[in-house]
Formats: structure tokens, sequence, C-alpha cells
């Protein structure tokens, strides 16, 4: 599984949340003590929100730790917002157009986990991505896919009901092909406002998330980063968590059966 | 639009035919004369026949006159049969999984020319690819969806009537579209036994193709490379040639209306 | 030959200069019209001055017409000062180590021209380099050997002097290797304060240097790019341009014979 | 540390040995159990021999285990000799440069270990190197430096004592800098009739290496490989073993203080 990073609050420089803690992204890259798959090498990606109503992003298909644009970027780069990924490939080969986080229009959106057999139900879920959207899909894997189907389900007015709607769809999918094992969905998406982060799977082993209260903000990853004594809570499983503008709030997250 | 070469024959090192002659497709992809964009820098790849009974494949994001893989694998690897391609890219971004040829099972393919209005009929064309097939589509654009579209109209059983039938089929879709600008079909397949080029358009405009006569064999190729003197013969607008084991024949491509 | 630019003057966005005027740098990329070499499609880079005192720099292998990471960040950027060149390759391999701008510190530096028989005189020319400075050499041409060099000759202190100074033993070396080719030096070097832009060459054919008040600052640039009306004057060869604050002056460049 | 393997022998298709194999080299850069660095994702290589004189060489900057055209190729060549790399960088970037092995005329070098300090007496080593050989290095890394001058040293003539004279000089020059690490040189040469696999360190650490005898050759590799019961031996410390043509002698290896 990949490993992620999200951040909301006063503008910081990437670096200093990504490079410089103990166990950093960078540094997860090479062995994430709590991913299944030990190295997460198979790209990496940057998307931040800056003086453009669009985010910038940045993606590239060598390991974040020997990625030496990631690192001048994240040096350079201040932003009040922005999501960071490192790739363990599940679904899609190794290339940019796989990377996280994906973009559109104002919204970015990353995901760690995966579509239990996506590749018999590929072309049905890609059937619920709207036409416009499909001409611009880039990667083949299941996280655009999801992303897209979203925005073709209400993702601009609605994202949390949009985002469960489209998995309720794939679990149903998964369903009616007798696909055994299970849909997971740890995934953080942003619209330069704020960030929703969603912990969720079909069975109880959603992907880690935790949260924590910053000096100047508020950051979302997989695993706690930084010293030891720092206070990283879990995002509960079934549940979405929003942050922005210094507010935090959870609820529930629910898939329809 | 790409260039391509392919040959058929004696055994040859790669580079005998890729890189040597004047104008050769490598030094094609820096000013390729009767295509309509000057430079073949959208990467490229090579495919080629060995000991086993698939292919060999090499692709590339590099220009091809850059690509010192390329170089040392044209200069190292002998083959009685290979494809090569340098592309302008048109319809899917710069990526491995763009380039050709692409390989299927003892099939390799490559293309020169686009479906007009690809976009908008892509999921169109990607609906007569195979579930097993579409599983392993790897890129975006329009070439890699004819072949797979192609493996699933009988390619293996009868190439020319499959490619017919598949391309029958977009133009049907782009008609119910009102897509006015033109399918552009010149391409050659191969499976180790023989060459199949086709030229063909909806218009009166199907991308160049060439054959010669070598010593050791018949080379097939966008526009003509070598000496000023060889001779080169086009290949009719509307046909298909076929060649291997020393023999070549000509027939009438028909695509049904 | 190589192609580039450099502002300075307001923040503005990179892809305001670098990608939406016609002939854009990116443009030029496919098809520069006073270069020798049609296409600079060996890689590309921009360097640019933000919040941090060291500049920013991103520098990739593909052609940047296809970079879709080069768009993004010159369409997220915004700088008082930046640099950006896309390359065609005469010494040095095509790599991110070989792309230009080169960074040491706060400075910045691209070049297009070369050292005549640089391979000849290589080692010499990189026995200027200081010992610290020859560890993070990273590329294997000859600009980044001269900006090292120009380091060593004391280019944080006095920069023109610095690089007159290196061409000057660069010419030594090169009459007493009989090398009868031309040494030819257009440069940028930017610190974040100001731009030095020189044109010289050891015979009469420096590569062409051209500048141009905009309504936000200063543009200096391999070619004149915009529309057919703007006003892009020659920087005289043998001679130094600074840009900075507003402030425009020119002086005669020499190197020692 | 780097990982690497080595064969010489009846021809086997490179995939038998890298790929298929359980603790295979493709693996092992996932996780290589004696390696002191669990990840070799900075890049990988193979050279083979085969109907020219001088041997093909594929290298690349991703990881080994997303490599497609490393896969195609190992599955397709057939080579009676080869060698393979798994990159972990200790000095020079990640790039195709710095990859191994490093090609001379016939000859190909790939190296695990480093020599201590590299940076402060990287000049001095790189003096080491004949000059027509110097215009053609390519990296800036230490293994490739030290080919370079066992090149000058007499490496075609006579290799072990070319390679014994080469670290002889790099170990005068770590004590005249006062460099208290170490010089460790675990190496395989290969010219196409023979491998050359040397051992050694100016400490007692030298990485491992073990060779088996297969049922169509021998090979040589930094780790076991293979069946649990597989019988590998090491090479002890401080020797090199010589294999080809169907024999395998050892002999001590002697660096002169």
């Amino acid at each position: 599984m990949c490993r992620f990073l999200a951040y909301t609050g006063e503008p910081v420089f990437l670096d200093t949340l990504l490079i410089e803690p103990a166990s950093s992204l960078v540094s997860q890259s090479l062995a994430a003590r709590e991913a299944k798959t030990l190295v997460n090498g198979d790209g990496c990606g940057v998307g931040w929100y800056g003086a453009r109503a669009e985010p910038g992003v940045y993606r590239g298909t060598l390991p974040a730790w020997s990625d030496a644009n990631l690192a001048s970027l994240c040096h350079q780069v201040e932003a009040p917002m922005f999501l960071a990924h490192v790739r363990s490939a599940t679904s899609g080969e190794v290339s940019m157009a796989n990377c996280h986080p994906f973009a559109a229009g104002r919204h970015l959106f990353m995901h760690n986990g995966q579509i239990g057999g996506y590749d018999r139900i590929r072309r049905s879920v890609e059937a619920m991505i709207p036409d416009d959207l499909y001409a611009r899909r880039r990667g083949n894997g299941d996280s655009e896919a999801i992303f897209l189907a979203a925005l073709g389900h209400g993702l601009d007015a609605d994202p949390v009901t949009a985002l469960a709607r489209t998995l309720a769809v794939c679990t149903r999918m998964m369903h009616a092909n007798a696909i055994a094992s299970a849909l997971r969905f740890t995934a953080i998406l942003a619209d330069g406002d704020s960030l929703i982060a969603i912990r969720w799977a079909s069975d109880d082993h959603p992907p880690s998330l935790y949260w924590r209260q910053l000096d100047t903000g508020i950051a979302i990853a997989s695993e706690p980063f930084g010293d030891p004594g720092d206070a990283w809570h879990p995002v509960p499983p079934g549940s979405v968590m929003t942050a922005g503008r210094g507010e935090v709030s959870f609820n529930d997250f629910v898939v329809a059966a």
C-alpha cells in the first residue's frame, strides 16, 4: 500500500513536513512501518495550492528518495494546503499518469487502498466516468477511476456523498462479479479550502490514517511522523474527517450496501 | 504523425537498418521529410522475434536520437523480423505505455495515423476490447485500442478481416458522432511469420508507406531511407501488403461503409 | 545550440513568458528559427527565486513540449526572477545532471554555446574547479564546468571578472592543444538580485541574444518571442548586460588573450 | 550496498537466472538479506555477450522490480555470459550514467562497495584515467572511475594486476588524505571469454560474494538465490575467482600497501 500526507493551515514550506521530520514521507518511501509493502518506490507526487485557482502538481516515476526535483520543489514551495503521496503499485503500472495526486479543476485527490478484483470490473467502474472527463483519463489504475467517477456523481457539489455513492456502486459491482477481496479506501480530497479525509473499507481493515494538530495547522497522514512524543490521533474506521480554516470535524462515512 | 519501419528476411542486426542508413529511422526522428509533424520526439520502441514464441519489446519516452539503450540494443540484437517506431503524439500523452509497438501474445502492432475525434468515441472504441485484454490495456491512445479491439474481432485467426471490421465499426462510430475528421490507418502487424502492412484512410490521405526488396529481405517503412538510388515502391492506398518467407503479395483493403 | 530565457521584474507567472507567447521557449523547443540545430529536445529546466535564499530548480530529460511537470510548475509559480532553458546536447549526454540551469548557493547559471574540442581539455577545465565544488559536480558537460570553475575564480565577489578569467584560461588551453574550433559563450547568471547576460565568442559568431523591456520587467532571450511588432534589441557581441531592480546597463566583455 | 549476478556457461535466457528463481536479483532489489541497505532501488542494468565483439548494455533509473523493458529483455535474450546489477546509490546520484555494468570495448564491469571518502579524492582517482577514456566518462561515481583507471593501468593485458594497482593507488590516496573509512571492492569484470570476480576490502568487511555450479555453467552473485538446498560457496575474502570455458580457479588478490 501507499503512504500519503496532507496539510492545511498557515503557509509552510513543503519540506518542513515532507522531508525534515523523523520518519518523514520521503524516508517512509524506503520503509513504512505500518504498510504491508515495505517499499513505496513506485513513483511519487505532490499537489499544492498557490496563487492560481487550480493547484500545481508534480509527479514522477522515480522513488521519492532519489527525486532531486521533488526535493528542490518541496524546499522552495510554501503553501497553505498540499498533498503528497509515495506509491506502491497495486493496479496500474509505474507511470507518471498513475502517480497521485490526481487533479481536476480545483480538486486534488489521492488514495491508499484498492478495489479488490479491479481488473474484472475496470470497464464497469470506468463506465461511471462522464464522457468529458473520460477523454482526459491518463492512467489505468483504480484510484484515478474512483476520482473521476465521483466527479460524475456530483463531487463538485457534495464530495462526501459523491464518493460514498461511487464506492457503493463499486461494491455492488464486486458482489455481482463474486469478488471476495475487499474494497479499501483511505483517501484525501482537497479543493483549496478544506481537506476531506476518509477511512473506510468493506472489511475490517481500512488502511491506517492519523491526524495531528501542529502549531501552524493540521496534518493528516498514513502514519505518524516526527518525534515519538508527538500526539497523533487515529481517524476512526468508517469515518470522514474534514479540516480547513482552523476547524476539524468528524462524521460517519457510510457506504450503502 | 509517426514514422516506422518493419523488416522480414534473413536475420540482420537491427542497427543496419534502423541507424546506419542515410535518413534512417533514428535520424528521421529528428526530421521526417514527408510527415506533417517535423519531429518524432515523443518516444520510440522496437519489437523483435528471437528464440522465444513471444517477441521482445523495448519502449522508451526519450526521443530515439538520445536513447542510449535503444542504440545498444539495435547494435546487439539480430533478428529475422522486427518493427521499430518513433512517435509524434496525437492521442495519448507521452508515456512508455503509449509507445509502439504494442505486444499481445505472438503479435506486434504499430500504427501511424489517428482516429479523428477519438476523445469523443474513446469509450465506444474501447468497448470492442474483450474483458481479458482490457484488463491489460496500459496506455490511453487510439492505436493500442484498435489493436486490442481487433484481437477481439478475431485477429488471431484472420488479421486482415479483424482489422477491417474494427475500422468499419470505428468509422460508423465517427459518423454517429458527426465527426468530420478522417480515420487514417497506416499500420503493420507481425506474428513472427509474416508482416501485414495496411495503408488506408477514410479520406484520400492515408499516411505514406513504402517497401523495398533488400539483399536479405523486405523492408516496409513510412518513407524511403538509404541511398537516393534505392528502389522503393509505394504501397498503394487502400491496400494490404503481406510479406514473409521471401514472398510478397498485395490485396485490396476494404473497410465496409 | 540551445535556447534560453531569463526574466527580472515584478513577479509574474512563469507560463506568461515561457508558454503563452507566440514562439515561446516551449514552442522554440520544437523549432528555433535562429539556432543551428532545429530541435531543442534534449531536456529542459527552470530555476526561480522565491521565499528562500536559494533558488528552486526543476530539470528533466524529456523535451519541454511533452513535460507535464514543467507546464504545471510554470503555470503555478510566480517569481520576480527566473531562468529557463531548452537543450540541444553538444557536450555531455542527455541526463538531468547535464540540464541547465545549474545552481550553486544563491546562483543560477545557464549557457548556450560550447568550448571547442572540449573533450581534449575537459580535465584541464575541470582542474579549475575548487575541490569542495568538484565533489558536487553532477554532470559531465562544458557548461557546468565553466560555472563551477568561475566560482573558483571568485564569481561570488565579482562575477563578470570571474567568468572572463575562466574563459581566458579555457582559450589558452584550446591554443595549447591546437584546437581550431571556437569557444562560444552566450550565458546568463542570476543571483536573485540581478541578471548578468554575456554574449561573447572567440570568433565572430557568438550565439544570438536579445532583450526587451516588458510592462513588468526585463526579458533576455536567445531569440525574440511574442508578437512580431514587439521591440527586441540585440545584445551586442562582446558585451555584458546587467539587469535588475528596474535598471539595465551594458559594458564591454573582454576576455584576455 | 548493491547486489549483482554474473553467469558464464551454455547460453541461457537471462530471466531463468535473474527473475525466475526464488530470491532472484529482481526480488533482491526489494529486500536483500545480507546487504546493509535494504532496498536496491536506485537503477539497474544488464550487459551480455552476443554475436558482436562488444557486449550489449541496458541500464535504467527505475527500480528493477518495475522496469518492463528489463523484464522483456531478460525474457528474450539468451547469452553464454552476462552481468546484472541492482543499485543502491552510495557515490554518484541516480542516473543512467551511474548504473552498472560499465562497458568499454569488449569489457563489462560492475562493482559492489565503495571508496571511503571518495568525494575528497575524486579528482585524484580520476587523474589515473587516460585522456581518451576520460573524454568518454559519463557518470560521476567511484565505480566507473575505478574501471576506467584500471583500463589505464593495463586492464586489457592483465586485468587482475591492473585492478590491484588501481586499488593500491586509491588506498595510498586515502591514507594521504587521512581517510579512515575503508575501501571495499567486490566486483566482476567480463571480457566475453571469462569472468573475473574479486572480493577484497582494506578492512575485514568485503561485501559478500558467492558462486555456484549450475547444470549449464557458473553463477557468481552477491548472495545465494534459488532453492535453499542449492550449494553456494563463498568466495574467500582477499581472493580472485576466474570462471570461463567450464573452468574455475582461485587465487589470492593482493593490494600492495
